[in-house]
C-alpha cells in the first residue's frame, strides 16, 4: 500500500510471520482438528499451541481461552452468557457496538441496564459508578481501551469498586484495543472475562478469543460439533487461530510502545502548531493509549476531511470503522458531552506499531496542508 | 503432506489461487472494509466481488449471500430465523451435528419438532414427510447430501410435496457437502435458503455462506457494526471471504466430477475384491455423491482401523469428523437402521477432486492390506 496508514484501531496488516503460518494451515497443514488420523492430530497440536501462546501474552492459562471468529463474537458471548434473566447490568455510553447493540437487545427483554457516566475524556465516573452498583448487581462490561478516544480505564480500581459493592458481581473488559498496546495481567485485572482480537495487532481477521475465569459460566452461541470443548461449534479456523497465536507471540515490547507514545506526541505538536484551533479529544497523548489520537478540525466535516487525506495518501478515520457508514455524529463523542461542531470534525489517527518519526513527520505535513486547504475552500463558500 | 488423504468431507486444502488471494487480503489489501478511505474502500470492492462469485457459482443474486464465519454458524443463522415460535418444524435424523444440535434445543423451548424417516440408504421417506406435514408447517431443513453416506436427496421433489402441502412453509437446505460436487441452481431447487461452506472445497477454514432468498427474514445472531447488511456483525473476515469467492470460481468442472464417480466406484470395486466381508454404506457409488465412500469392515472397531490406516498414510475417517471425538456409533448410521455390527465397523472415504486414478488404487491396496493384516490380529486375540 502507497501512502501512510493511520487507521490501525480499525485493523492491522498481518505481520509476515503471520502471514506464514496462515498460508502453512491453509495449505500443508489443512486437517481438520476433529479428524482422529494424522493430520487431523497435528492440527490439533497446532490450535493447542496457539491457544497456549493467546494465554501467556495476557497471562492466563490456556484451559481460560475461547477462540471466536472474532471480538464482535467475543464481545456477544461473554454478555449473553454472563448476565442473568432479570439482572441489573451496568456498561457505560461509550462501548463498541457489539457491546452496546447487544445491551440494547437485552434491555428490551428482562435485563435492566445502567449506564456510567463518562467524563469529557472518557474516563469513568467513579463515584457515578457506585451509585448505581447495587447488592445485586450482576453483571458490568466496560471497554479497557476505548477505541475512537484512546481513553485507558483504571480497571484495577473500578473492580474493586465494583467487588466490593456487589460482591457476585461478573464482570467482562472489552480489551480488544489494549492488547498489544498495553502490557495486560490478567490475575492482576481481576476481569470475569476478556475478549480480544487477532487483526488489531497484525494477527488475521475472522479470529478472536474470549478469555474466561470459568468457563462453565458460558452459553455457547452456536450449536454443533462442540469444538472449543463444547463452548464454540464449528470448525475451527485453523489458519486464522493458528495466526492470532502467532501474533500473540510478536506483540510490541515495552521500548516500541514508548517510541509510539514519543511519535504520537509529536506528531500532534506538529499538527497543533501548523493548524489554528485544532482541539484534542480524549485525554492528553501521554496518557491515552500509544496508538490513538483523536483531534477535531472544527468547520470542516471529518467524512470529508478522511476522504480528502485518503487522496494526498494519509489514511485515517472518523469514528470507529463500524459506525463509518452511519454518517452520523460518533456517539461516543456525544457521550463525552462535546460540542455537536467540534464532534462532528473529529478525525482519529491510530498507529501502526512499526512507523517511525519521519512517516510521522511526513503524515502531519500532510494532515496541515489539506486540512489548511479544505479551511480555506470552505471560506470561500 | 505425504500419505493420500481421504477425509475430502471433513476438510480439503485451500488451492493455491485461494492462499495467494488470502496472503494478498492478510498482507496487502488488509483494510477495514467499513473504511472511508481508499484502503477501506479497496477491501469492500474485494468483498462485493467475492460475494458475486459466490452468488454467482449457484445461479443467486449477490444481494442473497450472507457471509458467515463457517457452514454451522450459517445453518444457526438459517433455523432460528426460519422458524416460527411455537410453530411445527421437520427436519431429519442425519443432519448434521449443526442442524440437529439447533433442533435439539429449539424443540426443549417451544418449537415442535418432527423427523421424517429415511430408508437405508439415507434417502427420504417421501411418504412419510407427507404424513408429517400439514398446512401450518413452517420450516423444514434437510441437507441436500448427506455428510457421512452421501445420499443425494431429490430435493425438487421434496420441496414440491412440502410446498403442496404446506403452502406457506420455509425450507432451508445445508448444501455444505453438495457446493462443488454437484451443479446447484439456486431458482431450480426453489428453497429459501442455502449453507455452503468454504472449506470442503478448496477455500479457508472460517469462511460459509447463507444464501437466503429474502434477507429482510433473517435474524441477526450476533449484534453490533451491522456489517453484512446488518445481518452479520463483526468485522469481515476479508481473507476468508475472498478466498472463498476464488474457491467459488474454481469449482470442478462436470468433467472433473465424473473422473471422480469413476475413481471411486474403482476403488469400491479393488477393494470388494481384496477384503471379504466389506460392506457398502449407503447408495450404491454411482447415486451417491462423487467424492463420498462409506464401507464397513465388521469385527474392527472404526477409530482403530482409522488410526491404522493413519499410520501407513492413508487419511480417512469413522463418521463426520464433527463427532469424531465422541467415540460412539454414529447417529447418522443408527438412523439408517444398521446393525450395531456395521455400524461401528464403518469407514469413510472421501476424495479430493484432483485424486488420480493411481491415487486411489494405491490407497485401496494399502487398505487391503492395513484391514486384512487387522483381521488376522483379530483372530489370534
Amino acid at each position: 500500500m502507497e501512502g501512510i496508514y493511520m487507521d490501525a484501531a480499525a485493523t492491522t496488516p498481518a505481520r509476515p510471520e503471520v502471514i506464514e503460518a496462515v498460508r502453512k494451515m491453509l495449505g500443508q497443514d489443512f486437517g481438520n482438528p476433529s479428524s482422529l488420523h494424522a493430520p487431523g492430530v497435528n492440527a490439533e497440536k497446532e490450535i493447542k499451541k496457539a491457544r497456549r501462546r493467546v494465554a501467556e501474552s495476557i497471562g492466563a492459562g490456556p484451559g481460560q481461552v475461547i477462540f471466536t471468529s472474532g471480538g464482535t463474537e467475543a464481545n456477544n458471548l461473554a454478555i449473553r452468557s454472563l448476565i442473568r434473566p432479570g439482572g441489573h447490568c451496568i456498561s457505560t455510553p461509550i462501548e463498541h457496538p457489539s457491546v452496546q447493540e447487544t445491551f440494547r437487545f437485552l434491555a428490551r427483554q428482562d435485563c435492566v441496564v445502567d449506564y456510567c457516566r463518562v467524563d469529557r475524556e472518557g474516563n469513568i465516573d467513579i463515584q457515578h459508578l457506585e451509585q448505581i452498583l447495587h447488592p445485586a448487581s450482576c453483571f458490568l462490561s466496560l471497554a479497557l481501551v476505548n477505541n475512537e478516544i484512546g481513553t485507558v480505564q483504571d480497571l484495577e480500581e473500578i473492580v474493586r469498586v465494583a467487588r466490593k459493592k456487589a460482591p457476585r458481581i461478573l464482570i467482562h473488559t472489552d480489551a480488544v484495543q489494549a492488547w498489544g498496546k498495553l502490557q495486560l495481567d490478567w490475575d492482576r485485572m481481576g476481569v470475569d472475562a476478556l475478549t480480544i482480537s487477532a487483526h488489531k495487532t497484525g494477527g488475521p481477521k475472522g479470529a478472536g478469543a474470549l478469555v474466561v475465569c470459568r468457563p462453565e459460566l458460558i452459553k455457547p452461541l452456536l450449536w454443533g460439533g462442540e469444538q472449543e470443548e463444547g463452548l464454540r461449534s464449528g470448525t475451527e479456523n485453523t489458519p486464522g487461530i493458528v495466526g492470532m497465536g502467532v501474533a500473540a507471540t510478536l506483540l510490541p515490547e515495552e521500548k516500541k510502545i514508548r517510541a509510539m507514545t514519543r511519535i504520537k506526541q509529536e506528531f500532534f505538536q506538529q499538527i497543533r502548531e501548523g493548524i489554528t484551533g485544532v482541539e484534542l479529544i480524549g485525554p492528553s497523548p501521554e496518557k491515552s493509549v500509544p496508538h490513538i489520537l483523536n483531534l477535531s478540525f472544527p468547520g470542516l466535516p471529518a467524512q470529508v476531511l478522511v476522504q480528502a487525506l485518503s487522496r494526498e495518501g494519509i489514511y485515517a478515520s472518523s469514528g470507529s470503522a463500524c459506525s463509518s457508514h452511519r454518517h452520523q455524529i460518533s456517539y461516543v463523542l456525544q457521550a463525552l458531552g462535546l460540542e455537536k461542531e467540534v464532534a462532528s470534525s473529529a478525525i482519529r489517527f491510530s498507529f501502526l506499531d512499526d512507523i517511525s518519526s519521519s512517516q510521522a513527520a511526513v503524515a502531519a505535513d500532510k494532515v496541515i496542508q489539506v486540512v489548511n486547504q479544505m479551511k480555506k475552500v470552505m471560506r470561500n463558500v
